[in-house]
């Protein structure tokens, strides 16, 4: 996740090529289900646990200067919550780590913890315990959630996608930087019942943009995709519309390049009628196909290709 | 964990304030064995499995512009898996999140990283994901451990130390910060083995200081303990004397207060011959007794209370 909020300055330099760098070197032979860079790491012999870690900084995930604190505390869990979403398990417990600028009072330290035990208590997530430190630098917050799927069932993984799935996205993405970015609701209930009544292919939350994450479950699956402009079209969010008419970029590339949507993209087998995925609420984008890369076609039949830019940390 | 190296300026404001103030507020009902505070939180629901998350920043609890990253990277997960061994767990899985100094090459990361890898392979740990961010300032690490302990035994806490138990600390202590808190050897074998042999009451590892810790131990038991001096005399190390000889603090104060030895302090029932502990190399301390807080004796008689003090972040 981690994108960039309100545009805020922030130099970066290849977390692609970094993350490449990690997986050679990690898991040379992985044993696990679940392939490393997933939304959501297996913990060994743990009986299928899921786990993962989000870490947000000031003046790159959320801006103290202008965020409530208690906003910030919700947003940093609810990210994480949103991995396990994105893997259809269900929250267990977390952790929370946090490195507290010297500046932060006692009472907005406890803000933030609130924020954070509301988001947890919402989801029937147990908030277990952490690691507290300050230093003079700006507060940065390191948040892990286990997780675990129903019944036993195998995660959602990237990497399901076949060609002839049919491409959702569980609501209208874009213009989050407006302030939906830190009014994050993850989809973990919706995850769920998608799942048990779609049996999705794969999933991803939409943290980088909906191009670039898309991107991410077709090089995993190592496949394409081929969206419907008209569709795409009408999974704009109204912020996208609003943002566009603010900075004049189009409203499509609003919908396809922004971050921090933390909605859905769900690929579902070419057996699950469209309708039963239409009566969840989800947003048809397109098809996988067999071709490489991500492509959209106009209704003239033109097609251009998408690129998967986006968010990125360390590029 | 996070103790100040080398006397970098850091200010502090109350971290035993805040992490009362937290655990007031979290698990307000206890339903787990381990008591939030402890050195690692238990998973609800995943078979007694252990976790627990430190995170390091750059200027705190290590010096870029002196330490080598490989190092800084061994430390990260190396202070986690101390606390594994403070609750005689076996480390089993890791996960990584860094916010990365810009300034960072990718060479340095990657040095970062097989740090980490270096000392998870020594321990057995398998490092299966985490979160890559970069950002102007600098560099933070949070690393998140999983652990279980041996044949399902119950994990040693902090609280159950009781008056008559024997203390014991698992080698000298003092003067890390000579160059020992970059090169932590965690002791994870040595805790299972003191666990099978001597069924210990209560364990921690030394991070903030023996004495700040071991009063850690007496508040979660609710007891008091009395050290004797020409023991404690014997558990200092010689990089305590050797910085009381360059700044004129007395030895013994350093092996007392100084932080990051992360050695173990065990507490044993009275049954557990004192032989026995000494076959595995624990040093003597003292006793566990029903009086309130820390006492040293010393070989005229004379009793007086060691102060707690230690490094404590957000003072």
């Amino acid at each position: 996740m981690s994108h960039n909020p309100d545009g805020l300055a922030h130099p970066a330099r290849g977390e692609r090529r970094l993350i490449r760098a990690l997986r050679e070197r990690l898991r040379p032979d992985p044993a696990g289900a679940v392939p490393f860079g997933d939304d959501m790491a297996e913990v060994p012999a743990a009986g299928g646990l899921l786990w993962s870690v989000d870490m947000l900084m000031d003046g790159v995930d959320f801006d103290s200067t202008r965020h409530a604190w208690h906003d910030v505390g919700r947003k940093a869990l609810a990210v994480n919550l949103s991995d396990c979403a994105a893997m259809a398990a269900r929250p267990i417990a977390a952790l929370c780590a946090v490195a507290l600028a010297d500046r932060l009072t006692f009472e907005s330290a406890l803000e933030l913890l609130d924020g954070c035990r509301a988001c947890a208590e919402e989801h029937g997530c147990e908030l277990v315990g952490g690691d507290t430190n300050s230093w003079e630098h700006p507060t940065v917050i390191a948040m892990t959630v286990a997780g675990r799927t129903e019944n036993g069932a195998a995660p959602v993984l990237r990497s399901g996608a076949r060609p002839g799935d049919r491409l959702y996205v569980s609501g209208p993405v874009g213009g989050s930087i407006l302030g939906r970015h830190m009014r994050i609701a993850p989809r973990v209930e919706l995850a769920l019942k998608i799942r048990r009544e779609l049996s999705p292919s794969a999933m991803i939350d939409v943290s980088d943009g909906l191009a670039l994450d898309l991107s991410r479950v077709l090089e995993a699956s190592r496949c394409g995709a081929l969206l419907d402009r008209p569709l795409v079209e009408r999974a704009i969010h109204a912020d996208a519309h609003e943002l566009a008419a603010r900075d004049g970029v189009p409203a499509i590339d609003h919908a396809l390049h922004d971050g921090e949507d933390f909605e859905l993209i769900v690929a579902t087998p070419p057996s699950v009628e469209p309708h039963r995925a239409r009566e969840l609420g989800l947003l048809p984008l397109g098809e996988v196909d067999a071709d490489s890369g991500l492509r959209m076609r106009t209704p003239d039949g033109s097609v251009r290709v998408i690129e998967p830019r986006g968010w990125e940390h360390f590029r």
